[in-house]
């Protein structure tokens, strides 16, 4: 590892005697970004929290008892930290509840019968209690499925087969290429005629684990019911499609779309000492689908975001301007968390000059992105240098669903996002796999740590 | 991700017609290193040896029937791949046996009797059957343990509790700093007395797993009965102490110190087109601590190596050199695989020009090492290059304990190493958690690639 760069000294405002740097005040950035890595790799407090959130709020999905049990279960735990305010904001959601687990099941005379591991995919509506059986159109593509004629759509379930390139080193952007299946592949279908659509799981392993998701129907559509079938049921199912094309497919699914109600985005703040008038936001988001326990997308976010906040007062760090922790409500169905926190900060009146968000798991950090353009990325080689010790890169980039709203009413914000190592992602995501223990502290903690050190720096001199 | 050089074209020798790049010669370091990647992270095979390896041959420490298990599956693997030679290189071992589970206990009028969780350091003698009683004085360092009175330590169990930092980042350097407990505690205590010796996992984190490994008694020094007891043991034993000074722990092992034996060496190369008599060499060690099934340390280490050979054949790379897997036997206890390989290169007249170690577990690649000087490494910017997309820097470094013993025979061997991200890594280190499932599939992979792509680089153009 090369020799790392102070870039300047910094007398940091010390809170009320207490903190590591009370004692031998001015400390370096250096000595700053040590503490907080120190501090956060050793410490077993978020690794905790996010047993506790995982533990007894899964299937957090907006709407939920489980949603309302997280919300109240991080507004406690900001509240105990002494912070300087912690609030609620509503949110209004819509509700939705899969009811009994799924069941599906490939029916042939020529293959025999084979349970398929299926899950339902977001606010789509229920087969009925008897479930629905009929024959099966595989298809790998839109293009693939506007070719087929009227004939072979109408009454059939729709099965998109396209699998996220295993190959692809970079796996959000095969998760990119093949989602289209998921969010907009029983739309079409059901444009078409088809009385169901099944999707294969948007996962580059071959597994046995449903991953489910959100899926959007256009406008004037009629939804029907869609699921996620695990790899190797979509492989299976392809196989036997081969041999016997006239097979059926039987699903059943009890999901039911409920009401409009009230949830929350929970927040709490550090004041700033110099500037509280601005704002630098910290968050994830609250909700999760409810296969899993929700540890990699976002709990581990969330809880990164308020270690942040609890990284500032163990060490002792007031800093210049606010710093607030946003547990965003309801990412995965209709953002509508983060687009009432933007439009509520332009009511107020407040001032917001950056956000970060972690929202891509809680695994290895390998980079900070922010976004700057090429030339102010050069004048930041010494917060690189500050980072390098610990195999992180600084790189342009930054942004995320639940801080993107805030740009429509503050333009020049900056955005920063935590960028986690994503070989192992996909496995999780969205699936019954991302529980607690899919989750390493240290990679967690290391992570909230990068997010922690870019706030300090940012909040130290912003541009 | 900044752009990517191409430092030249090569004409690869193409095998046989075969392979990816039969139809399009030449082809760039570029493609080649992409084909690598894309090629590993989406195979299943070297997933698949793994698995079984860990399944069917855990508890292969050098002289038992798991570790003769482990070289016939590792050369039939080999055989299958119709690679130029496939070979069994004999390494005289002693073999040792645990025997029953340990057990310990906490024996205390004043607070009570509780279980410890413990291992018996490899190669050390048992208590007996009945196990052994004595009471307990704790240290934090060698200069603790010679303080103490002879009276103190007569009779007694030391126990060392002085814990990995979980404060350093760098989790080897922690391990370096408390690893004196385990390889030389024992024979300290026990010249001053002590008539066994208790200590405390080198695991940064708290929890029920004893880490156990390799212990040295020096010349004339009695062994007596030696353990590793889990890092929430420690905490508990120690914490009982100061409640009851003159508490007393029980410990049983029945391990046996077993006889010489012959166990191999399993190497496997393909022939170099142009300089067959050149050699590269690529491994891992075969031998594994029993508690676990030695998947990280180094079951992964040994496929991945099988996995650069695997690499080149699929994609039809023939090497200008030659380039040859070795499993080494017995790196976890005496190192003679290591020994016996160097020596007998020497013997035979072989030239030796690089090596490359992977044994710091399968986890994420961070960098590859290479043995070179500063100026050396400034001239490797265009491997560097290559190496980005990857998020995998190339670094000064390289050795290991397998490979090093080359260099007192070739003084002037290239050493290269795999250095993956190390926060997960002593979580597994000799313990039962060092399993299979404990393994990502695309992890272990990126770390195949990234090994395949330096040796690629460097057989096409040594120094």
């Amino acid at each position: 590892m090369k020799n790392m760069i102070l870039i300047g000294v910094w007398m940091l405002v010390i809170q009320s005697q207490s903190g590591l740097f009370a004692q031998h005040a001015p400390v370096s950035d250096h000595e700053v970004v040590e503490a907080l890595v120190s501090e956060a790799i050793s410490s077993q407090i978020a690794y905790r929290q996010l047993e506790w959130l995982c533990k007894n709020t899964a299937g957090r999905i907006c709407g939920t008892p489980e949603a309302a049990a997280a919300v109240e279960y991080t507004f406690q735990v900001m509240k105990g930290m002494g912070l300087d305010s912690v609030w609620l904001q509503e949110v209004p959601v819509k509700s939705w509840r899969r009811g009994e687990p799924e069941r599906a099941m490939i029916v042939s005379a020529r293959t025999g019968n084979h349970p398929l591991a299926v899950s339902a995919l977001g606010w789509t509506p229920a087969t009925g209690e008897a479930g629905m059986s009929a024959p099966v159109v595989e298809v790998r593509s839109m293009e693939e499925l506007n070719q087929l004629k009227d004939s072979e759509v109408q009454g059939a379930v729709v099965f998109f087969n396209q699998p996220m390139d295993p190959a692809s080193f970079n796996t959000f952007s095969a998760y990119g290429k093949a989602a289209f299946q998921r969010t907009a592949g029983p739309s079409a279908a059901s444009k078409r005629g088809a009385v169901a659509c099944m999707v294969r799981s948007l996962n580059p392993e071959t597994d046995d684990h449903p991953h489910t998701g959100i899926t959007r129907f256009e406008e004037g559509v009629i939804p029907i019911p869609a699921v996620a079938v695990s790899t190797r049921g979509a492989d299976l199912l392809s196989a036997m499609l081969k041999t016997d094309p006239g097979l059926r497919v039987w699903i059943r699914t009890t999901s039911v779309v409920g009401e409009e109600m009230i949830s929350y985005n929970v927040i709490g703040e550090i004041r700033g000492s110099q500037h509280p008038e601005k704002i630098i936001t910290v968050g994830g988001h609250l909700d999760a689908w409810e296969s899993g326990e929700g540890a990699h997308d976002d709990g581990g976010g969330c809880i990164q975001s308020i270690e942040v906040l609890r990284l500032f007062k163990t060490l002792g760090i007031r800093p210049v301007h606010t710093i607030r922790a946003v547990m965003f409500m309801d990412e995965e169905v209709a953002q509508r968390g983060g687009q009432v926190y933007a439009a509520e900060a332009s009511r107020k009146g407040e001032q917001h000059i950056a956000a970060l968000e972690s929202d891509r798991g809680v695994l290895r950090p390998l980079a900070m992105g922010i976004s700057v353009d090429a030339e102010k990325m050069k004048s930041l080689a010494s917060w690189s240098a500050l980072y390098e010790p610990y195999q992180i890169d600084l790189v342009q980039g930054g942004g995320g669903v639940d801080i993107g709203p805030l740009r429509n009413y503050y333009p020049g914000i900056v955005f920063m996002g935590l960028i986690p190592d994503d070989q192992r992602y996909f496995r999780y995501h969205h699936a019954e796999t991302d529980v607690f223990e899919a989750v390493d502290r240290r990679e967690m903690q290391l992570g909230a740590a990068a997010m922690a050190i870019l706030i300090y720096l940012f909040d130290q001199n912003p541009f």
